[in-house]
Parts: C-alpha cells; sequence; structure tokens
C-alpha cells in the first residue's frame, strides 16, 4: 500500500472507501482477517471499513488490558453491536500487569505494553484464529513520530524495519497510513460513525498507561482513571483538541485535617491544536480549573495537589511520556 | 521569654521594640550573641532589632549554602552595609551539598541542612566566636505548625524538646516567636528596614532545596534557581502572597528540534493568601501564564514543560516539599 501523504483536500470519500475496500479485499483474498479495536476513531474507522470490506472475512477483538477509562471496554463493544458489528472482548488485565510490573521507563513500559498486545495475547488470538492478516488503524502523524524519534508509537513495527510476517506470523494491513487525523474522522463519519467516536479526542495506544509517570500498578491505574473521568466530564464541551489527566511519582505535601498527608499530584492537559504538531494550552476559565482541582484532591485518593500544563508544543508533547 | 501569641491588633510597636530590646540586652548581659541572616523578613528583623539593643555585642553571619536565590548572599549584605550593619559573608556550599548528596527525602533533606547549618557551619563560627547566645527569627506559625506535625522547621529546636545549650553549645533567643507575618513585617518596618525586606513574600528555610524534588545537586539548583528568577521578576507586582518555582524529579517527554527531548519539569505555584494558613490560586492571565513558560522553557537549560498549580490550601501547602 503507497505510504505517501492524502492531504484532506484532495481526500475523495467515495473513491477513497471503494479503493481500500478493494485492496483489503484482495489482500485477505479467501483468508481470514483480524483486527483489535481501542474504540479510538483510528481503530473505529478500520473496524468498520473492514468489516465492510471483508464481512465475515473479519473478526474484530477488544483487549481489555486494565489499562482503559472507565466502563470503555463494556461501552465501545455495545456500540459497536448496535452497528451491526461482533466484537469479542477478552479480558488480558493480568498479562498486560504482571509485564509491566517494576517498569519505570517510559521506553521499556511502550515496548512492554507492545510486546504483550503483539506476541502475548493478540498474536495468541491470531494464531489461535487461524488468520494470516491484522488489519491496523496507524496514521501518517504515526510514521512520521517514530521516523522523527519522537516517540515510539505502539503499532509501527514494518517502518521499523520489524518483519511483522516472520516475527509474529502474520500481516499487517493498514488502510488509513496515508491519512492525518482530520481526514481519519471524516472517513469515520462517511462509514456511519457516531460523532462521539468521529469527533473524539485523541487517546494514546498505551492508553493510561501513557498517563502514569513510573511505575503502572492497578491501583495507580486507578487513581488516573478516577482523574481522568472527572477531567473528561469536565472538558467534553470545552470545544479543546485534546484533554487528559497525568498522575505524577513525585510526592508533594499536602495536608488533611491538619496534618501533613504526603501525597500524589495530577497534572491537567487541555490542548487547542488542529493537527497535533503544534498545540497551546487551552484559556480555561479559573472558575473551570479551580473547580477540577477541587473534585479531583476531593474524589481521588491520595491526591493533595493539581496543576495545569502551559506550555506549547513544542518543546512539549501533548502526552507526558 | 513568653510564648503566647501577641495579634496584630495588640501589637504596641513601641513598647514592644522597647521590651524586646531590654529583653535581649539582660539575656546576653556583658556576653556576646551571634545571629546567622538569610534576607528573609523574619531574620532581617531579628538582625536590626538585635544590632538596635546589643550594638557590638551581636556578629551577624550570612551563611551560602549554596541554595540561595540569584546574587541573594551579595545583595543582603551590600543592603545590610547601607543600613550600617556590618555582615560576614561566610561560603559553605561545599558543605551543605557534601550533605545532601544522595538525600532524596525531603525530611532527611531539611535534616541535613538543619544540622550543617547547627552543628557544623554555625556551630563551628559560635565556637570560634566565643559567643554563648543565638538571635533567632522563629516566627508563631514555625511553633504552630511544627507541633501539629505538618512541617519540620529548621528553626524550632527548643520546641522539638531539643536542649540547644547542650546539644549545640548554646543560648537560642526568639524575639519574633510571639507573632505571625503581618506583625512581623510591621516590625521591620518600623525597624528602618526597606520595603524590599519588609514587604517580601516568604522564603523557606531551607531556601530552593525546598524547591527541588529529589536529590539536591550543585546543577539541579542552578536550574530551579534561573526559573525562580524569571518567575519572581513576573510576578513580583502581581500583588500575590507568594510565588515560587519547583523542579520535579519526573521527567516528561518533549521535542526539540523535530527530536524527542527526555526533559525535566517546573511547577509554578502562585498563592493568595493573608496568613499562609489558607489560600487559592492567584487568577493570574494565560498571557502572563504563557509567557512565564515560554521563558522557562527558552532559557532554563533541560526544561521542557511548565506546570501552573491551581489546587488550594488546603489539601495543598504553599511548598511542595
Amino acid at each position: 500500500m503507497s505510504l505517501e501523504e492524502i492531504k484532506l483536500e484532495d481526500l475523495h470519500m467515495d473513491s477513497f472507501l471503494r479503493e481500500k475496500a478493494g485492496e483489503l479485499s484482495a489482500a485477505v483474498g479467501d483468508g481470514f482477517a483480524v483486527n483489535a479495536l481501542s474504540g479510538g476513531v483510528d481503530s473505529s474507522a478500520v473496524t468498520m471499513l473492514g468489516h465492510r470490506a471483508l464481512g465475515k472475512r473479519l473478526k474484530t477483538y477488544f483487549i481489555d488490558n486494565g489499562i482503559m477509562r472507565q466502563d470503555e471496554p463494556q461501552q465501545i463493544v455495545s456500540l459497536f453491536a448496535s452497528l451491526g458489528v461482533t466484537v469479542e472482548l477478552v479480558d488480558a488485565r493480568k498479562e498486560f500487569f504482571t509485564a509491566l510490573k517494576g517498569l519505570t521507563d517510559p521506553e521499556e513500559k511502550r515496548e512492554a505494553i507492545t510486546q504483550t498486545f503483539y506476541k502475548d495475547v493478540f498474536g495468541r488470538l491470531v494464531r489461535e484464529s487461524g488468520a494470516r492478516h491484522l488489519l491496523q488503524g496507524s496514521i501518517f502523524t504515526d510514521v512520521e513520530e517514530t521516523v522523527a524519534g519522537i516517540k515510539r508509537q505502539h503499532n509501527i513495527l514494518a517502518q521499523l524495519g520489524i518483519d511483522t510476517q516472520k516475527v509474529y506470523g502474520y500481516n499487517v494491513l493498514e488502510p488509513l497510513i496515508q491519512l492525518r487525523k482530520p481526514a481519519v474522522r471524516k472517513v469515520a463519519e462517511a462509514l456511519g460513525l457516531p460523532a462521539s467516536i468521529f469527533s473524539r479526542p485523541p487517546f494514546p495506544g498505551p492508553a493510561l498507561a501513557a498517563r502514569v509517570i513510573g511505575e503502572v500498578t492497578p491501583e495507580r491505574v486507578e487513581t488516573v482513571r478516577k482523574a481522568t473521568r472527572i477531567v473528561e466530564d469536565a472538558l467534553r464541551d470545552s470545544g479543546a483538541f485534546q484533554y487528559l489527566a497525568i498522575l505524577h511519582n513525585d510526592r508533594v505535601t499536602g495536608m488533611r485535617n491538619g496534618r501533613r498527608d504526603y501525597g500524589q499530584q495530577i497534572e491537567i492537559r487541555c490542548w487547542n491544536s488542529t493537527d497535533a504538531r503544534t498545540g497551546s494550552p487551552t484559556r480555561l476559565p479559573f472558575e473551570i480549573l479551580e473547580d477540577l482541582a477541587g473534585k479531583i484532591v476531593g474524589e481521588v485518593p491520595g491526591v493533595v495537589s493539581v496543576t495545569y500544563n502551559i506550555t506549547r508544543k513544542p518543546p512539549s508533547t501533548i502526552e507526558a511520556i
């Protein structure tokens, strides 16, 4: 498949969808494909495109890795069921947390998630299914950032020179690889997905593990999950490009009931951006910021301090790790 | 000396100054006292009060512990010279950094600074001087916070049951122990100190070591020193109660010249408060916040991300550690 960028203004939807469906169908032939749905716009678009192109030749899994947002696995599976697409929910929480145990380096954490996903969990599902083809929602920005060495995306393997056929035993198909995010959103909308999916803010591949500085344990994920729920509920209608909560590893002094409580800190980021390449902090009213901080220290056990990121990208990045 | 609080409205300046000068003179008798000046309002007021009461019976040191703000040691010594008070500048940077090496726990860092200050550096100066009396600028809030277990103040020894005469070989005199900060500012003004001192925002005893999460090295102090200079220059006229920069230990992803730069984060706090017991974040305009962040990532090597604290005190505290 071509790796040349298709700009939003050059995207002819009908012919694009027809062409990609044709490519997928030809690539899979009378074989069988699988894909993993995360609920993000990229993997959701690929799932719909894949089912349109392949019908029963595609089996879709939702892998609950334990680092998703609150109720996310069940909600996404239900949504696709309502669209006529059957998704199998796989509980792999134990495998991911076992792989993440003791790791604090961001690259090692990403690598553990990648390896657990591809080799252990998904590799096993693919082998058991007999499929030789994997659909993935990689987009043009993933390639750019990985090639530039900015961030190792979990879903870029071929671009890193890894022979997925040899290493993992299957072939990777990436029908969205020529598109940036705004074009992917148009594709998702054209494929009949609801606004909650096609307008959904980006969410990282390593999910909440990308929002935990330091070791990723079930307890620490639960802390950032609660904070994420509060931040997303408050900022859903803000018009911002992306908004997130990060659990820091550093401890700071707080006070509870008049005594010292050496506690945790949550950092909130809320970005204005059009394409994720550059960004600036959203100028949220202080009433909202203070209300957010009050809710987080009030409702998330162990958190005594909340900050708001005020740096531009670059030199910041959208996610912290 | 009494430990009962004197409220601001009950402070009769002339009689207070006369009474304290009399007490100091009587306590020192025909002996000799020393004190350490940090340039904060408390120690500055004590230095002026002490020189008024004791004249040549008081010797004042400024101990450069390496964790002061930019140019602070020289500026304070010059200011007091202009007020007719001779202050001896002592270079003890090496001793403090040696004591702090490898320590990351906030209490251990405070303890190392306390021990280096009292036992090693100041204890040696006192022994060499032959003085048996030490003047200190402890105030009422220090006693309260230490008793409540919120924070171990470096200058509270007698209150913790430490016999300073026995352990350190000298007697501690604390003429401001009955006052809270607003009253101390009035005393400083009445003693002829300039507004740059009597209106000066609070600064912690452990100086910039209290602004470094994790190990306190000369390099990390230099990083937070540069950020502190930028924050103080920008917020001096903000009307805020206190403003500060904190260097985190956590690393976050940034981008420099299109490549990943796994860098450091600075947290800014700027407090509205009247007495430091409760506080809320100052609602600074976003233009100022973004300008601050831009200056810090532009001028402080290694920093790629800046946050602003949006939590109320309590459960936050003014300082992070």
